[in-house]
């Protein structure tokens, strides 16, 4: 599974690729920074992300893009300019069919270090320690992306195999009720069931 | 002057063009929604409104894009979908090199109403009038998105007049500075400058 995280940012927008699958070994492909100018108009800033993010895709070819979800309670000063370059990274993603997962931050730093209250420092370490590199990437936003990637990565499978095991569990459920003859109950749910549908 | 109002959102987000100059009666060219299904992924509806708008900046060619300015501070609960369908609409125009202007709720009642507190009701009659149409348009998102328009191009020559004014003045100050000798104030303020320059 090969992800790119991005830590969404107007002025510095962290991305990082990571390859692996929960329990094994992760690669990281990349990592840097999509910057741009605090005095360049909002529009042409948005549309230098757009790039950004495009060379990040057509380089890397990710199967999944894994983007911090944006509350609007924090940091209310950057909040805005925050949740519109996630918006593009979002877009890009979506427009090459690429699947686009949220994460927020308490998941991301649960999931890289166990507590979903840790410091940069500790998300840095972390990041550094799991993708066997010589030093935390720099800036954090860059860190950050890479920790994003892999949470999406350890996360995705459990979710999945979450999943799968609902589906198994109502596929039993429905076998077992097809061998028996339907009692009372079983069958006015299934009247009431069809009523819904063609309302 | 030919500008496509953008009253930005991820369930409705409306659209309106104008033109006009100020001082002269308005045409509208068109008016309407670009809607996104509630239960979509946020990555899908955001590439449904960058193809919304692309349409619509393809059929009326605007000179100029106004996108109302988001802020954080009202209606938390939707804040970050505004922000995010505010920001497809900036890249849309800004890729095509369109000027995006963003102007305030208030600065846009201001505009139609006369009054920065005018409620929605006063707003679309505001707009019926200006524009000559037989009924406020419909839903309240499409009045607000050629209030926007409007806005833009009654204040986009008043604020083009005043750097004009600003400019002039400042033309003529140089010009009264270099016909007299600089005394010492504007000697050691020069020097001032251009070591500041080489700094």
């Amino acid at each position: 599974m090969r992800v790119l995280g991005v830590d969404p940012g107007l002025t510095r927008c962290g991305v990082g690729v990571v390859e692996g699958v929960a329990g094994r070994p992760l690669t990281m492909h990349g990592v840097g920074v999509v910057r741009t100018p605090a005095d360049a108009e909002l529009g042409s800033r948005l549309v230098a992300i757009e790039q950004g993010i495009e060379q990040w895709l057509d380089e890397h070819q990710p199967e999944f893009v894994a983007v911090e979800r944006v509350f609007s309670q924090h940091n209310v000063r950057t909040v805005m300019g925050t949740a519109q370059a996630s918006a593009v990274a979002m877009l890009c993603a979506a427009r090459r069919g690429i699947p686009v997962a949220l994460h927020t931050p308490s998941e991301v730093k649960a999931a890289v270090t166990g507590s979903g209250r840790a410091d940069k420092a500790q998300v840095g370490a972390m990041v550094t320690r799991l993708l066997r590199l010589d030093a935390p990437p720099k800036p954090a936003d860059a860190a950050d992306a890479l920790a994003l990637a892999i949470c999406h990565i350890w996360r995705g499978p459990a979710k999945n195999r979450l999943q799968e095991a609902v589906a198994a569990q109502t596929r039993l459920q429905q076998a077992a009720a097809e061998s028996r003859p339907p009692n009372r109950l079983q069958q006015a749910a299934a009247l009431h069931a069809s009523k819904g549908r063609t309302k």
